[in-house]
């Protein structure tokens, strides 16, 4: 198995570039891909500092180590979610990885500094697992930016999570998380930029980037996701991929470029008339926003342990 | 196993009905699925005579079959496509099933009557085989309508072949396919209206129709269908109604409310402009259609045996 480019030795093959590459012309595969990301989408400019939201997870490391080795200046959010050891062991990745590298990382504490964590605010909400993590990810990324003087956060949702996303959005035709579905969000009032430079690597390049570049991570899933939808769409889509290499790819970026502009209209129509929450002052279309609802109820709800939720959890699929 | 409707022994079960039936009862729910279809789409009105294109297979037998327990006035047109033993067996299903109903089946064979054969077809003029098969069919139904005086041509797509369908143009998202994706296309100068009432029934239910009303038909798959992409779309959405029963009707028919109103407008617009073909007079955007040109080519061509052109099937998934 030779490199594409240099014939020396390869280390990975890549069927939906039909070819195979040796370390030193993956990283330069991995860095154009991620270049073309950012320059197509509009998603960085020189002099942005940008945010982003680390999970000790392959996706967000690599996503971080390459916007740093671009020439980005970009520092680490960490959300410590209070999801038992996996939480525990998650945060020291991402110390690891900033330490190293002498990186600027923030650690927020949801049972520390908000008093919940998410296996208590999915019972005392009654949302799934990954709907409530969500909505507080969000609300922290982008609070944290705002008060930091951050123009961007950036996200590690590489092509398998997207095209996943987009599969669930699809077989309902739920128009308006479709319209939603971008690779960057510009700014608003009340909203930093948000992109997601890692839209054209599949999630077997990202690990391939950790390893190669011997970037250690948290291997396992987050407890609370098993068995969600999202899961189920990934399964079909590789089912595809393995019979016509390059569909995912194809599907998810053929989606942004003919599909999205015929979509955008609307959405933007809807997004006017939010008004500010009156507890945190964050945009919303209700009087107190959704993150504050899920603060309250969460709070004054008993901790739920890990394991009580973890065998429920269900869906998870939106975004 | 107990039927939803009576309590009386059920010998089927519906899990996206969540439900089990009786005989009487899953014929019940099968004719209106049908009758919803006709009347929520504007599919046919008292007095449209209509042509079924019947191919020998569960679907449109039963498409057939329903039809005219509906009291639509329905003739049935065969066309023997010269695929070796499949197609004269097949004939054989459609002549019994009308004969024993006394129903006029209409046959065309293309080998007799236009002096070609779709492998034969498939290798003149290099298109995948149902690629050939499926210009082939639109154009002589299309023609036979029109010449016999029909109003309406009914084909037996159900439930899966059409969500089958728009998952594989939605991987591409291929505008301009999805905005044709209807369950009915109207009446145009040329064109005779073409309707799918079976949309609402899947195909394992066509099955049990066929099955528990004992018309006999042809189980066997088309020889040079096997390996397509559209039999791993229909692959992957089983996997997923597996785990979601009901998940392929809401994408179907979701897509067919929300979606295709919003495509609508562009393939209007597109299929103005249309000439007529020079040869046959069909409505084409050139100067002589597709289907005068695969005639030219194919008679010309020497006859392909089947097996030459099965081996190598490929694509299909488009329509």
């Amino acid at each position: 198995m030779k490199c594409r480019v240099c014939r020396g030795p390869a280390v990975i093959d890549l069927p939906r570039h039909n070819a195979n590459f040796c370390p030193e012309h993956f990283f330069q595969l991995c860095r154009r891909q991620v270049e073309r990301a950012i320059k197509d989408f509009t998603m960085l400019e020189p002099g942005d500092r940008v945010l982003v939201a680390v999970s000790g997870g392959k996706d967000s490391l690599a996503l971080w180590d390459l916007l740093v080795e671009l020439g980005y200046e970009a520092d680490g959010l960490y959300i410590g979610l209070g999801i038992g050891e996996y939480s525990d062991e998650s945060l020291g990745y991402c110390q690891r990885f900033a330490d190293e590298r002498s990186l600027s990382l923030k650690v927020i504490s949801l049972r520390s500094d908000l008093g919940y964590d998410i296996p208590t605010a999915a019972a005392a909400t009654r949302r799934v697992p990954c709907s409530a993590c969500g909505l507080t990810k969000r609300h922290l990324f982008d609070s944290a930016a705002l008060e930091g003087g951050y123009s961007v956060v950036a996200t590690g949702h590489n092509l398998d999570d997207e095209a996943a996303v987009l599969f669930g959005n699809t077989l309902r035709w739920d128009i308006e998380y479709l319209a939603r579905q971008l690779p960057v969000l510009p700014a608003r009032p009340g909203f930093p930029k948000k992109v997601k430079p890692l839209v054209r690597l599949t999630e077997r390049e990202t690990a391939a980037w950790c390893i190669l570049r011997n970037i250690d991570y948290i291997v396992e899933e987050c407890p609370m996701a098993a068995g969600n939808r999202h899961l189920g769409y990934k399964a079909a889509l590789n089912a595809i991929e393995d019979q016509s290499p390059g569909t995912k790819a194809s599907f998810y970026l053929n989606f942004i470029e003919r599909m999205s502009p015929i979509l955008a209209n609307g959405d933007l129509a809807e997004r006017e008339g939010l008004g500010s929450c009156t507890r945190c002052g964050s945009p919303t279309p209700s009087e107190v926003c959704a993150f504050c609802v899920l603060v309250e109820k969460s709070t004054r709800h008993e901790p739920v342990p890990v394991e009580f939720i973890a065998r429920r959890a269900g869906s998870g699929g939106r975004r």
